[in-house]
């Protein structure tokens, strides 16, 4: 185990009708407040309306930033940061998923920063102070409601680009399991391979005598697996998309999971040049890079993915070696994403190798990345090659 | 799954030699620091140097209150609270184990209360404000590092009691495996026992779908049963003293593992009865009894209990009922503890059958104590009789 730092702020407001505390929450932080939100499903649920209320009641001054899309756009950012500075905004509140509250991170740390937000996506300038940020949660997926990252795209350069500070963990999240009923089946299946994806890049790792965080990571991933079908059956079983939710929150949880090990994070890095291009869906992206990736670097340390086929997938370790588990583990992955309706190819998307030099460029602009097994550009290609 | 709230603000700086950031976190804090410790084994093993120079480079004013003790008593805490209006005290730092943060705790919310502190332990009164905390962990057991939780004992009245506050979780806890390297194998035992039993707190919960908390408490429980040994084999083997502090940490750690179910805790309340008129080692106290509440209340949940047996303990499931799984589980933990040096009944400490209805009365004095099966005086002596 490496030696670490833990800090995790966020408070946590978890069941149904736990949205009745907002108000009270919001109030501790001030009167002048920028509520963002994204399509507009919030108004058809309802939830705008029972925000709102919430907001009112503490006598609040709202100012909305609305339309904030999937893979939230660095445009969108400057605007919240705009009317940050023109309305005196005192805290800023997420309601939505991922996209919403990555946004909104980026808002709180660009309001406080004379430069260009920009600078902080491209590793030119820290976090140094942040307007304090809350969430109501709508979809199952990122864990940005407890963590203290945010990954925004600018279109301008189809650059996909994310940044992390302490500033920006939410002082509150509500996690309200009956607000993600009415995500879509496809959203749905989107937020399961990108909850499991979140603890691939943190079990699949160097790092010796981490049997705990190892444990912990399989944990949410035997809760997944036994969970995502009847989220999929029923959509308003409350039980299971309880599950999901927290384990989406615990997934990627300023790595309380795998503190203490290396993580790899190369499989997001491959993925996000795919969706900083093309604009597919975050989870599909790591649906078909995941087991490519996976295929490719499992020979760093079979007896790790040996280890995540009998106890994640519960395959028969009898006669078996490291590898040839590894690679039932590998066919397991695959054909549980099938299963529950992932892509499990670019071409599900009609995207070919025209690309690929470019996006391999571009993914190792800061150089090699991954430390399950580090990869330079010909890899990432080969990684493209393998996910066509 | 139960609504809950969660939220654990303590920043943990976990690894060797994270004891060079100690002055850093205290001078966050203010200059008039209170240093609490225990019977002066951080002296012997030159822990105190190490803090004294740590405060001495930001030019800390340090007042000391030395002499806590194991089940740490209202004496001891009165004199901190007085040390701390005497000199103005910005902030406490506990160096030691769970009796000397549980201390600390209590004097932090004393000094800044105008009543008798005692109020608190006795549900008179709640904490409404307390001085800042910080902590260096020298033995792994209670999790109180990391949580607002805290016993003390009163000795003029055989009281141990708890309380607990978000106000008390410390800011900060440094977590250095190497500083539990001299923790005597006695000692080291009670952690282990104690680590466990808070995990059994939770785990043994009426509260359905709960799948990744049971999956979260499992793998607690099955790091320390592959750690244990190897602490006791090798008492500076610092992959497995990091394991067994790690584990620690999480197993009471605000309820992390354990949002949204029902606890139980009847365990440690009737164990605090015994510690409280026979002052043994509160480890000690919970081997002894816990097994013995496992055999009393199994039958409220055999299949929570089989689950145990299985995944925890390994026992294979053919052919076995759930009460049959169960009796092997609890069979499986006795001897455990007993293979660890634990001991197994009170007459390993000369205890007879003579309090048994004073300790019973003093444990069911609020009333009815536990969820898993609710237990009266008369559950309660029966489990002492069973631990004859």
């Amino acid at each position: 185990m490496n030696s670490f730092s833990f800090h995790n702020p966020t408070a946590i407001l978890f069941g149904e009708g736990t949205l009745s505390k907002l108000g009270e929450q919001v109030g501790k932080f001030g009167k002048n407040v920028l509520l963002v939100y994204g399509g507009g499903s919030i108004k058809k649920s309802g939830l705008y309306d029972r925000v709102l209320e919430q907001l009112s009641s503490i006598g609040a001054n709202v100012v909305e930033l609305s339309g904030i899309e999937p893979n939230p756009r660095l445009t969108s950012v400057n605007k919240g940061i705009e009317l940050c500075r023109n309305h005196q905004v005192d805290f800023i509140l997420a309601v939505g998923g991922g996209s919403v509250i990555d946004a909104s991170k980026a808002i709180a740390a660009g309001a406080k920063y004379d430069g260009d937000v920009w600078d902080f996506l491209d590793r030119k300038a820290a976090v140094q102070d942040a307007l304090p940020i809350g969430t109501v949660l709508t979809l199952s997926a990122t864990g940005s409601e407890m963590n203290g990252s945010s990954v925004i795209t600018n279109w301008e350069t189809n650059q996909k680009r994310g940044f992390g500070s302490p500033l920006v963990y939410p002082k509150f999240s509500i996690l309200d399991p009956t607000l993600t009923y009415t995500v879509p089946r496809d959203q749905t299946v989107n937020g399961i391979v990108d909850i499991m994806s979140h603890v691939f890049e943190q079990y699949f790792s160097l790092t010796q005598d981490t049997p705990l965080q190892e444990r912990l990571c399989e944990s949410i991933l035997q809760t997944m697996i036994e969970n995502a079908e009847a989220v999929l059956e029923n959509p308003e079983n409350y039980a299971a998309r309880a599950n999901m939710m927290w384990c989406g929150t615990l997934a990627l949880n300023g790595g309380l999971i795998s503190v203490g090990m290396a993580n790899d994070w190369a499989s997001h890095g491959i993925e996000h040049e795919i969706s900083a291009i093309y604009d597919i869906p975050h989870g599909a992206g790591l649906s078909i890079v995941f087991p490519s990736w996976m295929k490719y670097v499992y020979d760093a340390r079979p007896d790790r993915f040996a280890q995540f086929a009998v106890r994640v997938w519960g395959i028969d370790p009898t006669g078996k070696s490291d590898e040839e588990l590894a690679l039932a583990g590998i066919e397991a992955t695959r054909a549980f994403f099938t299963r529950i309706g992932a892509p499990a190819t670019l071409s599900h998307y009609n995207i070919g190798r025209d690309q690929f030099d470019r996006m391999a460029e571009e993914a190792v602009r800061f150089g090699p990345i991954g430390s399950f097994k580090r990869l330079n550009k010909d890899d990432v290609k080969a990684i493209y090659e393998l996910s066509l």
